[in-house]
C-alpha cells in the first residue's frame, strides 16, 4: 500500500526551524459540485468523524422530533457538537433528554472524562466520575434518542425499549441518519468502507470532494431535499446563536462563530478532519490531515481558508491570526515557536 | 520550502481501512558510524528534544556530583526522565534537590499538571496545584541543579545564587551539558539551528544519523571520554534497575524497560522523537516522525526496531505486539481499529 504524497499545508517552528510539518489534503466547492480549490488527493475516501455531526442533526429537525420537543438552539447546537463536557454541555443534554421523558440511561455512547481540563479536575474534586453526559458526543446522541422516541410513539411503542441498540448501522434511528448523510454527500454508504466511531454509532469513508459538496449543500440548501434544506437553515442558525454549545470554551469552533456569526458554519472531526459551510459565498469544504492532527494541523488549515475566502474586517482577520499563525509558549510562558500555514497552501487559496 | 518525502511507517486502522498514517525516519548505526538501517532523511537536522536526555545527564555522573549527593539509582533515572508527575516522581525529584542542600525553588523548568491523569485529579481532588516537581523534566532539572552545587562548591560560592538562570545556554552547567552532548553526537552545535525546548533549556537540532550514533556510544562506550563512558554505563544500570522512574506507570518506556531490563535503552522525546541504545547489538537509533506523533507514530516504530533486532524469546515478543501492533477501542471498550508497522518499515528491518 502506498500513499498519494498529499502537500505540506502546516508548519510547525520552533527557534526559527521547522521542527515538524503536516501533510493534508483540501477540497472547496460550490453547490453544483464545481471544484474552486483542491490540494492532495481529495478522491479517497476518508473517514469525516465528527465533522459531519451537522448532517446526522438533519433528521432530528426533518422528523418534526426538535418541535416535538421543543428543542431550544442551545440544544439544536449541541446536537451538532463535539463539546468539551464542561456543566452547561452536560446539563443540556440532560434537558434534551428529559424532554423526551427519558435519561442518561438512554445514552449508548459510553462515557469519558470531559475533554475540557478544568471541567475534570472539578469533577475529580468533587469526588464525582463521569457519565455518559460527558461525553464529547452527548448532544448527537440525545438527538438521536429524540428521533427515536418520536419514531416510537409513531409505532405505538415503549421509547426506551425501541432505542436499545440505536447505535446500530440497522437500527431506524441509524437508517435514517445515514440516509441523510448519503442524499447529502451523495456518497453510496453501503459501497465505501464502514468503521465503528468513537462513541459507537457507524462512520463511513467518504471522499473530501464529496464532504465539501455535503457542506456546500448545508451552505445554501441547493441540493437538498425541502425538509432537510430548511433543517440545514434551522442547524445553522442555532449554532451561530449558541456557539458555545457546538465545542466549548476557548476552543477554534465556539470562538470562531461567537465572533464571525452566520458568515462560518465550521465543524472538526477526529483525525484531522474539519469541515465548513460558507453560506456568502455559496461554498462548503472538508480538510483531511494525513496524520490525523487537529489542534494544529486541521485548525490552521481551516483558519487559513476562512482568512482567504470570507469577508473580513480588519479586526476580524487580526482575530483569525490567533488560528493560523499561533505562537507557542512553553511552561514558562517563554515563546519557543509558532504554527504557520504552508506557503504552497496559502497559493492555492489565493 | 519543501521536503524530502519520507515513508509512511505506521498506518492508523479502522473498520479495516487506513483512517491516518504517519511518515518519518529511522537511523540505525554502529559505534563506528557504520550505517545498518536508514528510512527516510536521516541527514536533515532535527531536535531531539527530550530524548537525549541520558547525553544531558552525563556530566551528573562524570562530574562527581552524583556521587558526592549519593543519588541513588532512582535519581540517577529520574535525571533521564520524562516522568508523568505521579507522586514518587515528585517526591524523588525533591529528594534530589534537598541533598544538594537546595528546594523545588532552585528549579527553571516551569510547572504544569502531572501528564498522568490519575495523578493531575488526585491533585485536583485535594484541592492542590502542581509545582515545578510536577514537571515532567523535573529530575532533569534536579540533577542539573546538582552539577551546578557541585561547580558552586568548587567556586566558593553560594549554589543558589550560582545556579540562577542555569537554563541559559552561556551557564557554565548548561555549557557543561551541551558539551556532552556534542562529544557524544560530533555535532558541533554552534553551527546548527537552536531553540527553547519545553522546560527552557537550549536544544539543538542534530541529525537522526549524528544521534543514532551518539547512542551506539551509549550502548557500547565507544567513541565517548573514559568519565563519560562509565556515566553511560551507570545510567543505563540505573534506569533498568528503576524504570518507572524514567516515565511512569504504563508507559512504553517504564513497560519495555522493565521487561526487557538492560538489553533495551529507550527515550522518548517530544515531536516525534525516539532514541534507543542496544547494548547487545551494539546499535543506537533515532527517530523523527515528520508530523511530531509520538504515542502512535514513534511508539510504534521503536516497538517494531526493538521486534527485529534484539533478541526476544517468545513471551517477550507477545509481550512487544501490545506497542508494535496495538488495538484501539473506543469509549464503550468496543474494537475499532489497530496501528500496524508499514511494510515498508518491516522490510527495511528484516
Amino acid at each position: 500500500m502506498s500513499f498519494t504524497t498529499n502537500p505540506d499545508l502546516v508548519h510547525v517552528l520552533r527557534g526559527g526551524a521547522i521542527e515538524s510539518f503536516h501533510r493534508g489534503a483540501l477540497a472547496v466547492v460550490d453547490a453544483d459540485g464545481t471544484l474552486r480549490c483542491a490540494l492532495g488527493d481529495i478522491e479517497r475516501p476518508v473517514f469525516p468523524r465528527s465533522a459531519v455531526k451537522v448532517l446526522q442533526a438533519l433528521p432530528l429537525v426533518a422528523s418534526g422530533a426538535a418541535d416535538t420537543f421543543g428543542l431550544s438552539d442551545e440544544e439544536l447546537a449541541l446536537a451538532c457538537a463535539s463539546h468539551r463536557g464542561e456543566p452547561r454541555h452536560a446539563e443540556t443534554a440532560r434537558s434534551m433528554l428529559n424532554k423526551a421523558g427519558l435519561d442518561a440511561g438512554a445514552l449508548e455512547c459510553g462515557a469519558h472524562w470531559p475533554y475540557d481540563e478544568a471541567a475534570t479536575r472539578a469533577l475529580a474534586a468533587r469526588g464525582e466520575t463521569p457519565s455518559a453526559l460527558h461525553n464529547n458526543c452527548s448532544g448527537k446522541h440525545s438527538g438521536f434518542v429524540c428521533v427515536g422516541c418520536l419514531m416510537a410513539r409513531a409505532a405505538g411503542v415503549e421509547p426506551a425499549a425501541y432505542l436499545r441498540g440505536y447505535v446500530k448501522p440497522g437500527h431506524p434511528v441509524m437508517r435514517e441518519v445515514g440516509a441523510a448523510l448519503q442524499a447529502a454527500t451523495g456518497w453510496d454508504l453501503a459501497a465505501t468502507p464502514a468503521g465503528t466511531d468513537g462513541c459507537s454509532i457507524p462512520t463511513y469513508a467518504i471522499p473530501l470532494r464529496a464532504q465539501a459538496l455535503a457542506f456546500a449543500r448545508i451552505a445554501t440548501g441547493h441540493g437538498l431535499a425541502p425538509g432537510h434544506a430548511a433543517a440545514a437553515r434551522r442547524l445553522r442558525a442555532a449554532v451561530a446563536a449558541a456557539p458555545f454549545f457546538v465545542s466549548g470554551s476557548g476552543r477554534f469552533d465556539t470562538r470562531v462563530m461567537e465572533r464571525l456569526g452566520e458568515r462560518v458554519f465550521c465543524k472538526v472531526g477526529a483525525e484531522g478532519m474539519y469541515c465548513a459551510a460558507l453560506p456568502e459565498q455559496g461554498l462548503g469544504l472538508a480538510i483531511k490531515m494525513d496524520d490525523g492532527n487537529n489542534a494544529r494541523g486541521a485548525e490552521v488549515v481551516m483558519a487559513a481558508v476562512i482568512e482567504a475566502l470570507v469577508r473580513l474586517d480588519e479586526g476580524e482577520r487580526a482575530f483569525m491570526q490567533d488560528f493560523s499563525a499561533p505562537v507557542l509558549t512553553n511552561w514558562n510562558g517563554i515563546e519557543v515557536g509558532a504554527l504557520r500555514a504552508s506557503e504552497g497552501l496559502r497559493a492555492a487559496l489565493a
